[in-house]
């Protein structure tokens, strides 16, 4: 299971599509072949594996796979008749398919009389798997926040100017996370204040091979001379303010990931509904005061309301700090448990 | 003069002195004394060291030091006449004397004609006495301003609750902040709103041994029965808003250095000022959004006007983090030379 996962990773991270492994072994375990998904409309893993081993050797073989077999008839067909077709006797799988349609591989598998066993090395494969599983579970996209911010939370200065707040380490960790997503969205605000391109370029200006779907939501027109216009995924403009809609309709699309950067309304807004699963705070090493906060009001009205946080990891980024957190659930006891009680320690 | 460092760091860190170490060495570079200076009132380090040695072996001798000899009577005499009373042929400083009234040792001693070098590890020993060099040289204590924040540069939540935004081993790292302070400032909203103690106090609630003056800023009187009313030092209040005239009356009270601990408003005009001299910022993993912001104005209109900041170190302190950073001088160009000109970054 842990090569079968190695195998996985090798799958490209953006795109409408898990990123499955798999190894297919005889039966005194000698490995036959090894394979991965290569993305929408390619083979699932465990019938690239099989492919290149001859069908007699597959007779009584066990497939380990990091995900539970498939059992519709997609783009390409079912993989738990592929297995049963070519005789395969033991199957090892990691995670269930949560997919209303594709999940049922196990059962059937069960019902024709083949050993299957599941669950593992679940935790990797689910925390490998995070993003599409949370997007088929929920039927959302997984939605990375960014902002960038000077030390004391401003997204820019008061006349709001902001340019390079941060530095060239931290833009260009900020185009990485673009390309690393399936789709960037940004706010009607941001899109006619910056008028970004919101393309995944690397040091040198060029494009980066993964480019993100560019998203601007709300309701004023992008102008038609827009730097989004000339966007190579073009642009997706989606009126109004329903994040969760906006988010659905991107899912339906085949978006499994957002990243989304800002502004600060969009960004509040995204917080406040409880739809950020993981956070990239960009903080420059500079003070700027004024009235325009990165975050706005995001609904939280007394400190027991506070959005906790887990960092996940502190990093430097040349002059910035990048902190990278996931929201925990909300705290239902008091803040900090044997605290002392005199309440002037700040 | 390394280990006359050594030895200086012996003397107490806080208080109306300076920390100074002193070796004394025979003519053949045999060691003879080591002294340090124990705070105001006690002999000065290189007396300290001398009073050690035999009157006899002291003529010839070499006194290493880390600040210049000083040239006049205050609690203590003149130590360049003890140096040349007791015929000390060569004297070894790291740095220069600022006061006004007590530099000048170097020039009496090489005017008797003992041999004075100066500058040896200057930088170290300016570094190891910066505080109380600033204080000498600009008449008013060193000034470091500390605040705890949500990641997104809030101070509170929107109800102005804001108990524990950081954690127990934050709270204890201020707590010995202000044990190694002379004094810690407050403005009368955060003296009224919070009722603080602002002494500092061990793990278990104890008292550290060095306790802090507190001192309240502002026009509104401080209750009867306020808890800096029982604080172990007294309470010291300054009425109006001049920030630079309070602090050199703390400077005359011998203070020579300060932790401000806000709040926003207090903060803010001390940044704004250009008075601070180290920032402490302890952000929480926590987003809190709303109008309490940790720092309000600090008169920066445009990007180019940010306050930039070196960082000196980012540490954690259980699930908190600390930034430490100074000052630098304001940016005069634009801010990144050779950024990509898509100003789209963000
Ligand atoms: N530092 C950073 O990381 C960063 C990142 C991005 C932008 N910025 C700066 O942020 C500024 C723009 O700020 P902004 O807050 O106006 O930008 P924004 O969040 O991108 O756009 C806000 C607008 O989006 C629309 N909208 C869409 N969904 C919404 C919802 N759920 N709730 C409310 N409004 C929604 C509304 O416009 P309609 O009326 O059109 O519907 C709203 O006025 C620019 O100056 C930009 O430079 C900074
Ligand atoms: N998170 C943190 O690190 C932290 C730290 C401290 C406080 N706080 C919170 O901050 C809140 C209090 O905020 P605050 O801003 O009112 O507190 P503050 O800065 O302590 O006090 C502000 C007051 O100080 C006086 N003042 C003195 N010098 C001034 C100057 N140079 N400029 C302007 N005013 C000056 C003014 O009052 P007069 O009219 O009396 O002159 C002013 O209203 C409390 O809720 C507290 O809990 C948070």
């Amino acid at each position: 299971m842990r090569r079968a996962l190695e195998l996985a990773a090798r799958g490209p991270a953006v795109g409408d599509h898990a990123r499955v492994g798999a190894v297919v072994l005889s039966p005194d375990g000698a490995v036959l072949a090894e394979g991965w998904h290569r993305g929408a409309g390619t083979p699932h893993a465990e019938v690239d594996a099989m492919r290149q081993v001859d069908p007699a050797e597959l007779r009584g073989a066990t497939a380990v796979v990091t995900l539970e077999p498939c059992d519709h008839t997609g783009r390409t067909g079912p993989c738990s008749v592929a297995l049963l077709d070519a005789g395969v006797t033991r199957v090892v799988y990691a995670v269930d398919d949560p997919g209303a349609v594709s999940h049922g591989g196990a059962d059937r598998l069960r019902a024709a009389g083949v050993q299957v066993v599941s669950g593992v090395l679940a935790d990797q494969a689910e925390a490998f798997l995070e993003r599409w599983l949370l997007s088929v579970r929920l039927g959302r996209p997984w939605v990375t926040v960014k902002w960038a911010s000077s030390l004391d939370g401003r997204a820019a200065a008061a006349d709001g100017s902001s340019r390079w707040i941060t530095g060239a380490a931290a833009r260009q960790h900020v185009h990485e996370q673009r390309a690393a997503h399936d789709a960037v969205l940004v706010g009607t605000g941001t899109a006619l204040a910056d008028d970004p391109s919101l393309t995944a370029r690397g040091d040198a200006g060029e494009f980066l091979a993964d480019q993100p779907l560019p998203v601007v939501l709300g309701d004023r027109p992008l102008p038609a001379d827009a730097a989004l216009r000339r966007h190579p995924r073009g642009v997706v403009t989606i009126p109004g303010h329903d994040l969760e809609a906006a988010l659905r309709s991107l899912r339906d699309r085949g978006v499994h990931s957002v990243l989304v950067e800002g502004g600060p309304t969009v960004a509040s807004a995204v917080i406040a509904a409880g739809l950020a699963d993981e956070l990239l705070v960009y903080l420059a090493p500079v003070l700027l005061g004024g009235p325009r906060v990165a975050l706005d009001d995001i609904g939280v009205g007394s400190i027991h309301g506070a959005r906790s946080l887990r960092v996940l990891s502190t990093s430097s980024l040349g002059p910035d700090l990048l902190v990278r957190a996931r929201p925990v659930p909300p705290r239902t006891t008091s803040p900090v448990d044997g605290a002392p009680t005199d309440r002037s320690t700040t």
